[in-house]
């Protein structure tokens, strides 16, 4: 079976503080100067149960680029779940697949509000995902609520399980093995549920050592602090979602330590501490004149690494996104967001910039 | 649901005049020495409504190149259809899709007669489309007609509406865009319907401003006039169609400007005016001994820039192409055509060249 | 109709002789150090009859690697059957699909039993496929015995015909052909029935001119012998299968010669004498706890260039296997095996390895 969605934008409407130095290589390419319209996303996946205990879930980007190249068909999900009980409760998830590390990372860009991921979580794994063996495992009860809070337009995860352990190669989606070791990590959530009211409460962590890329020039003598590569990759988060009924809000937060620069000017890439997190507001207005709407307030800190980035360079993120999202239909909704943005630039010299930028999202449901 | 079309190859048969330096990359990258099969289009198109006002279509190219590495999956079509109406004659295309400039861009390869597009009018736009939002009306009456002069195999363009407006990036499909301001796009079309003989005449135009890669050496400094690149890049055309039945014409022609060298051995690049057109004749024979078959006969004039190239070479094209499209079962089409050209080669240093080329094609629809 | 299969291995398990020196690009390339999990294939085919007298195959692989870029969807097969007679007996392949030289290349990896293609004939088209027209006629009693022999879990190759011809580019698939002549190739086999045992012999050959790609540096001068490319490269096979009903056993050799340095410190390419193949056994256990094992081993020879590989490196490969595939359900198959290698590296200076591997490989079929 197929289904899919894809998100075209316009990040160029006008806004108080306007910054074309403003880029974020991982949130949105389509920042900065010399930019208009955008395919953020275009998605087609292939999916459905082949027997009674196994699942695929096969999922290629048809907007992803190489180099110049843009709207080249590169995978992302790729993976295969095996159930080790009749009642499904227990599976094995086998191939590319997300990343059980944080709340954000899990939920859906189909899903989420705000127009990308936040900086402090999503630094942990480009693209969300990577290659390896997951273990999921949620009772039945639960399984049934996780896929409700999505049905229901709630904002949820979907089933990664209550508890959810993995082992990976720990270079992100897409990339070669540069090491010998594997990544680990374990996660656990829970939805309650309140009366009517959702909440979920999570928490987690991985560790591995992460192989940088180092681009050095005579000007910027980019290296590896005692020459030594496949630095300690380690962070443990909380996250905490109140689901909108209808008011909602979510926070996460997360400490530890990763391959990073020492900041603007200093040309050492070392493991190094990293934190951050982002808080949340929404509010969930149903039958407003035959639609839906979501107006939102998003926060976010992020003071760290991103390591899959050449030179793992280090920023500083401090971000404020008001929005709003609004399902015209099911298969057609419209977001449209104000950002005011203070971030480190993702090209050399990773310089601080400050500006504010006015974006339109078209998503289309299939 | 799931439809397309392939084209196979091949360019090698026998000719009076044998140049192996008579490239077009443009059109038929098999063209010149060192080549033999070839895969010109591998096309898999999904689409359907995903509401009664939402309509998708998907269309990745199979047999797309990156660098050395053929038959890569890369976008042409990606977009979304939003009705505007009940009666759907007003709607909304956003995403990549084909730019509404004159009739021949807009007619399916699948249903061309001749084996690539006049280098005049394609010229225009690389791939045919781009990236942005394009508005169409057309009466509930000539969707229709639209419609049924692609299904009986008259050759039509499909719906690109009575009139279609519309903003775009400018610098063709799946490239990144590299100014900050878009394009805007015009089209007229009406098929007359004369006793039984459908005539269709449009006219349109574009503006907007194009930047332009210019790669320089020692030996050919290629430059941008004044050093100022994002060059206006504008034109107006006139189109004509007399649909086969059984006898058939069409032609168009368009002026303009565009970035261009000024010729062989001029490297300066500017907005340079241009012009060209075409003229088919074609003659739609049913039922020859079960078969369908329509013999053509093309002449193409282009002196103009190609600005989606490096260093955007002035061309002078005079072509003959004289061909019969055997229509052998619904799934299955073989072309055969003899192509008499006097070309600009799309290599550096970009030197005319004369030369003869018979090709072959069997296209398979499904 | 959607059908197709993903391969995901691990090939860190312990050994006795860990050589991270020993890589073999074309078989495996999550071999070599520096490696973990690894999608080996991720195919989604596309098939169906589009009338009674043509049917099409498309095939995407999704695991595909340009440079350093994993995962891109880039074509296996894209081909339709043109069928002469209403029997289906007598047929056309058009477009890029397998080349018919030898029994393993033909039969799918999806079925195969050793983790790779053996070195001896799989050396003669990489990804075994190529751009061209093949005819192929097999009398319908055969066509539905090779059905069987793939349905029936028996490891058979499908339908290639009983005799094949075919002629095409000669550079390997999804490669620019470099060359103004073409490949030939012919194939005969046949599927005896002695009793209840099937057996297959068959023979064959190919003959063309391949142009090699050399990269010679200051150190390793790579040259073509008399500067002439556009090498002789021609090969003659037979092969063996004995269906195993349990006890199988299949075996193919290969002369010829074909593109190829003198071997280590020799850098003249010329077109050389080249030899290999291999033998295999393997039981197949049914109801085995209610799934089916199927243990092998094989060995492998080969000494002779890969052409398609730059400086056209001259192996000299000695290998034996000895796994296991047990078929858990129809859709999971798991195979897990030892190896035990002395091969020539894929990489400059293409040095003699010798060393174990232990892999272990999931396969989904749907």
């Amino acid at each position: 079976r197929l289904r899919g969605y894809t998100q075209f934008r316009y990040n160029r409407l006008p806004s108080f503080r306007v910054n074309e130095d403003l880029i974020n290589d991982q949130g949105d390419r389509f920042l900065g100067k010399n930019n208009g319209f955008g395919i953020r996303r275009a998605r087609l996946i292939i999916f459905g149960d082949v027997h009674e205990r196994v699942s695929i879930y096969l999922q290629p980007d048809f907007a992803s680029v190489i180099s110049d190249q843009y709207n080249v068909a590169i995978l992302r999900d790729w993976y295969a779940d095996i159930f080790l009980d009749s009642a499904k409760e227990f599976r094995l998830r086998v191939g590319q697949s997300k990343v059980p590390y944080g709340f954000e990372n899990l939920q859906s860009s189909q899903n989420r509000l705000a127009f990308d991921r936040n900086d402090a979580i999503n630094s942990a794994v480009k693209d969300e995902r990577d290659l390896g063996i997951f273990f999921y495992w949620a009772p039945s009860e639960i399984r049934k609520r996780f896929k409700d809070l999505v049905d229901n337009n709630l904002k949820g995860s979907g089933d990664y399980g209550v508890v959810g352990l993995g082992v990976y190669n720990g270079q992100t989606a897409n990339r070669p093995e540069r090491n010998d070791n594997l990544h680990v990590v374990g996660r656990v959530t829970w939805p309650f549920l309140f009366g009517k009211q959702f909440v979920e409460v999570g928490a987690g962590g991985y560790y591995g050592r992460f192989n940088v890329t180092a681009s050095p020039s005579a000007s910027a003598p980019y290296a590896l602090a005692g020459g030594e590569n496949d630095l300690v990759d380690a962070r443990a988060n909380v996250s905490l979602v109140i689901y909108p009924q209808p008011i909602g809000f979510m926070a996460e937060y997360n400490v530890g330590r990763g391959p990073s620069t020492g900041g603007f000017g200093d040309f050492t890439i070392d493991s190094r501490p990293l934190r951050g997190g982002y808080a949340q507001l929404m509010y969930k207005l149903d039958n407003v004149a035959g639609v839906s709407l979501i107006p939102y307030v998003r926060g976010t800190l992020y003071e760290g690494g991103k390591k899959f980035e050449t030179n793992a360079p280090r920023y500083d993120v401090r971000e404020l996104e008001m929005g709003v999202e609004w399902q015209i239909l099911k298969a057609l909704e419209v977001t449209a967001a104000y950002l005011v943005s203070d971030r480190t630039s993702s090209r050399a010299p990773y310089q601080q910039q400050r500006g504010d930028v006015t974006r339109i999202q078209l998503q289309v449901n299939y």
